[in-house]
Formats: C-alpha cells, structure tokens, sequence
C-alpha cells in the first residue's frame, strides 16, 4: 500500500516508516524539521544521537530494506502538500506532523498561536489534499487522550451514548483539553470529523497514551536507525525523565501528588496499532476514535517502577515531589476504555521489569549526555518561568 | 464602565457600542473592515447603505451622545491589540470581531483556513491580553448555537450532567457544528474554557441563535446611523432574504425540506443580552455560557410568516423548496434550554406580524438596490460551484 506519514523524522514517525516499509509497503515520509529545530529553541537535545532523516533513509537502503522516500517540506504550506497528494497518490496517511509538547504550548503567547495554527492549519491542509486528490485514502490521525482531560466517568472511545429527558443519543464524548498544544489536538478531531461526514472522507484518530521506549524490531537492525529520547522539561515525557534521573542518581521529580493518572503503551505497540488501523481501515464516511494505550498508571506508581528498578541495579533512587508546573487533578478517577485496538488484534507488550531494565541500561549508556538543569520544568502554566528549582 | 467592543463596525457591534455608550458606559470599538473587504469579494452589499465607521462616530458625537472611540486594526495582529489593552484599559470586552459567515468559511480551502485562523488566533490574542493586562476584565463572546447541531437530545447551555455506568459528572455538552465556521467558535470556546481554569480569567460565551433585524433605539434617532443588512447567500440570513425575496415578488427560497429548526431573536435582544451578561459578570475564573435566542422556528414556518405578511400587504408570495447547498439534518428534533438570560431579566420582543411588516416596508424602500443573482446559493457544500438557479 502507499503510505504517507507526515512527521516522519520524529519520535514516532521514524519507527512507524520503517516498520511500515518492513512490512512491504510503498511509504514517503514528509518532514520540516521543526522538531529538531525547536531543540535548539529549548537547547535541549535527545539523549541517544540520531542521524539526519537523508542518513537515515540511505542507511535504511544500504541496508537491502526496501526504500523510504524523503520528502522535505512543511504542511502548512498547501502549494507543498498539495504536490505530495498529486504526485504519491497515498492509500493511507499516517499523520503525526504536529507540535506535540504541551509545555512547549504554555510557554508563551507566541507558542500557543504557533502550536495552534501549525496543528490547525496542517490538519486542514492534509483533509483538503484528501478530498482534492486522495478522496478514497484513509486518514490514520494521531490524536491524544489528553484531548477527554480527567472527567469523572468512564472515558469511552470517541463518542457516547447521553440519556437525558427521555431521549438518547450517541454524540461525540465530551472535551476538556489542559493545555493549547492538548486544545489543538480537540480541534483536530471536530474539523475531521465533520470533514468525513461533508465529503464522505474517511479517518481513524488514534486517542494514543503516553509512549515510552526507544527500542523496536527496527531500531535494533543498526544503532544508527535510533529514534529520539526525550527527557527534559518540554518534550521528554515522565518515564524517560525518571529512567534519566535514576541513571545520574538524581531523585525522580514527581510533579505535586503524583496522582495523576494516565493511559501508557509501549512504542512497538504504536506500530502495531498503526498498522492495525491501516488493515483495517474506517467506511468512506466515517470518522472512528480508537483509545491507544495498554494500561493505566499514577505518575507515582510509574515513580516507584523506575525506582524499584533502579535499586535492583544496586543504584540508589529518591522520589521527589516537587511543584506541579501543569493545570491538572492531582487525585482524580480515571477509567478509560481501550478495546477497539484489542479487538482488531493487538497483544500488549506491558510495562515490565524487563522492559525499565532495559530502559534503564540504554540511559545509563548515554548519561554522559544529560543536562541536569533540564529536569526541573523551567515554566509554570499559571505563574510563568519558575527557577527550575521550586519544591513542592 | 469601560467596555472594548471588538467587531464594532458589524451588524452588531456597531448597534451594540450605540446601545452601551447611550446607557453611559466609555465604548471603544476596533476593527478591521474585512465585512466591508468581504462584500467587494463576494459582490454582495449591505441592501440599507452605511455610512463608514469615521463617519458612524462622528456623526454620533454630533448628535451630542456619549462618544465612542474607532479604534483601527486587526485584532490577529498581536502588538495591535496589546497596545489597546494596555492604553484603554478595559473592564469588559464584547467580542464580535470574527468571520461570522458558514458558507464564505465553506467556498474553498484557502477560506477554510482563512477563518479557523482569523478567529483563533484572534480569541488567542484576546485572552492573552487579558492574562497580561486586564486579568479582572470580564470577556463577553459571541458564540453561535450552531456550535450544538441537532443532536437528538435537549440541548442545554454549554454544560450537561452525563450519568454513566453508575457515576455522574457535569461536562461540556458536546458539539457538532456544521461549517468551518461553527467549528472555529467551537475551537474558541473550548480555548476560553480552557484558559479560565489556567489563568482565572472569566468569560461569559453567548451562544446565539439567528439574529433578525434592523431598528433599534438608537438607529432610530437617525437614518445614517443604519447597521447593515445582508440577504445574499453568503452573509444574508434567512429571514433577511424572505423579506427581499417577497419584496421584489421572488418565490421565498427554502433549502431543502425546510425542517432545519434554529433559535432566533430580535437584535434588540442581542443588545439586552450583551448588556445583562456585562451588568452580570461572571465569576473569576468562570466560563459560563448562555443560550442566546427567543424562539424556536424551522426555516419553512418562517418562510410561511413572510409569506402572510406580504399577502396581507397585497404582494403576491410563493415558497420555493431549493437544493439544499449545506450539510444539515432537513427534519430533526430540537429543543434547547434558553432560560439564563431570562433568569437574569430579559423581556423578548417576539417575533410578530408588527416586526415583520416593518421589515418588509424597510426592505421595500430599498429594493432597488437588490441584486437577485445573490438570492440562489452559489455554492454547496459538497458539490462544489452551483450555477445560482439549482432547484431541488
């Protein structure tokens, strides 16, 4: 099939490109490199070094895999997007080209209208192309479950069943996003899901959890196929900091309570339900939501994981919890659905011992590239910059 | 009070800043004149001519009332509006400064995007300058009851309590709006949701129904201080074009079916509402919302209503059922709660044979100025270019 995966040089998409060109398929993966650049922005950098897209592509080929076509541009531009439709004519996109960091969202006024326009205005672009030119291919949308916030009912997939007054309907679950990146994500999902009722498009949006782990069957072909690790403040995500905090025996920072709770999965199952939603795809005319995460855990919990691993490896590990930079629950229900993805096929890998082990050894490797000042968030989403120290 | 009115050279804005300057309040209005823009692009006018908004004011200062200051510029243009915020200082702002037309949002790509950006990132810089420099003022945004659909549910004002697998909680009532649009103030109310929690800000959202007509108290002190009044199938509204249809002896034009119900009210309410939300001010840190309409009609009763006003003034009336260029349900259930703003002292003026027939003499004394080509939507929501005469 051919495959489109916007955002193709980042966390996700570069191992989503090489596990769908694995499996046989046509794939072109589109990039601007914003991520990269917003590194220099942030003066973070990932922990594991990668290589450039263009190497990374050569090496994939030298490889004897079947190719992965770079194409450099930015979606937001329709002159540029509309060319890749015309020209690649996808079956299927997988689009993981947006601003993706809520803190980096919260840091200024001029992020939360980057943020927004970039996801808004991209996302418009790739449905306007599909009806345009691709008006039978299937959107595969990465979504996010921060998108439903923390009600206290049940979370369903996407949409749900409301009695009130003696009537019924099914309508779309309700939103209730914590941060302009997470609003954006809202936005996504209601101008596509109009857009597949309007012109009888079709899209999945993948709800997806937070991703941890670095390691799939094709990042292990070559250490130079490496994918991103992110750790500090503004893009690495919390069971990467704490693996980053245990390995330079640093306490792991527990933003306030820690007991927030949220959808995970491991990276290969990301693949995999790409892959499944790809199989699989959705009617011409339908918008479906699938809940993309394995299991649930407090950021807590996820602590005292890393640091029960930690201590197995005879390192010494603190929990700290410091000052919540977020707007968010700190104690709260949460049970969110996740079968759709079950159905289809998916087998879980969940968060094993093994598995932070291996986490936790693969840091260790590249310590000495950590920055510590970036463990503590360096902004607040209600007091503004914070010294990067401030306790709890 | 010092009330910013954003939109002021509108349909309502410019009534609106008359109405709150006459009731002693300081009014500044801003805007940018891309309605005015608009209309060259579409080929359409205002049927009643206006005067510009230099000439509004001035003219209004002439008549000895309380001044109101014309602000110039785009409130998308962040050092703009920054520097209103912190030269006038506001306590309220009345925000009508969007794109406000479903089918200009839906002509082409580049409108689509055109307004989700003109009004997101215009909402962003307005709340933004609140955070920064007027954190206590009160936002009263106009917010459109299309954000709801016709879900086949009560709909009730902006927030509804959901029991579910034996839990409850009060969420945002889900939206399905239609148009690019309706979707851009969906994305906006969810963004001033949002900030209201981050950064306690306050926010009243107005979610209105149809706006109809022209004569309030204080465009009836002189001709020249009219508002406009669209009846073209862009910016027009229903009951606008009824009454032009019937006025030059054209069949009245019913898309579709006819069974689309909609809340409407006078723009006499539309003031009273804005006033009492102002007089009324949300709590810090609160975002409520108000269904803002009177009664409840589907397109066709209307058309009918029109058509007994212009039999009983001798014209002849005929209703025509045309293709229906919008995606929407013709017959639906619809029942939406609208009783905040009564709770707070509204006193309708319903829509009556007196409203009408004044509507119809007005439209009469300018019927010269009728384009009919604008009276047959031009354009579908699914298929495209329609040739103006596409009938059911």
């Amino acid at each position: 099939m051919k495959i489109l995966v916007l955002g193709g040089d980042g966390y996700l998409g570069w191992p989503t490109a090489m596990y769908l060109a694995n499996k046989g398929h046509d794939v072109s993966v589109v990039d601007n490199f914003h991520r990269r650049l917003w590194d220099e922005e942030i003066g973070a950098n990932s922990l594991i070094p990668i290589l450039s897209l263009q190497d990374r592509v050569r090496l994939w080929a030298d490889l004897g895999k079947q190719p992965i076509t770079p194409l450099v541009g930015d979606i937001t531009d329709w002159a540029f997007i509309e060319s890749v439709f015309k020209r690649f004519e996808p079956e299927a996109i997988v689009h993981y080209g947006e601003h993706r960091s809520a803190p980096f969202s919260m840091l200024s006024h001029r992020n939360a209208v980057l943020t927004q326009v970039n996801n808004v205005v991209g996302t418009l672009n790739v449905v306007y192309a599909m009806k345009e030119h691709a008006p039978e291919s299937h959107l595969v949308k990465l979504g996010t479950m921060g998108e439903y916030g923390t009600p206290n009912i049940d979370i369903e997939e996407g949409f749900i069943e409301i009695n009130h007054n003696g009537r019924s309907d099914v309508l779309p679950y309700p939103k209730q996003a914590s941060s302009f990146y997470h609003l954006s994500k809202v936005h996504d999902s209601a101008n596509i899901m109009f857009v597949c009722r309007a012109w009888d498009l079709r899209s999945t949006d993948l709800n997806q959890g937070v991703v941890y782990g670095v390691h799939t069957d094709e990042t292990a072909l070559d250490s130079r196929l490496a994918t991103r690790f992110d750790y500090d403040d503004v893009w690495g995500t919390v069971l990467n900091r704490y693996c980053v905090e245990a390995a330079i025996g640093h306490p792991l920072t527990v933003y306030g309570k820690g007991g927030q709770t949220r959808g995970f999965l491991d990276i290969r199952d990301t693949l995999r339900c790409v892959e499944l939603a790809i199989d699989n795809p959705a009617e011409i005319g339908q918008y479906r939501v699938f809940n993309q995460f394995t299991e649930q855990f407090t950021v807590l919990e996820l602590a005292h994981k890393v640091a029960e691993g930690a201590e197995k490896l005879g390192w010494d590990a603190m929990i700290e919890n410091i000052h919540n930079p977020r707007v968010e629950m700190e104690e709260h229900y949460y049970n969110a659905k996740h079968t759709k993805l079950l159905d289809l096929g998916l087998q879980p890998h969940y968060l094993s011992e093994t598995l932070i082990d291996g986490l936790l050894d693969t840091v260790r490797n590249h310590a000495g590239n950590v920055n510590r000042r970036l463990l503590y968030p360096g902004h607040s989403w209600k007091e503004g910059l914070l010294d990067r120290t401030n306790k709890a």
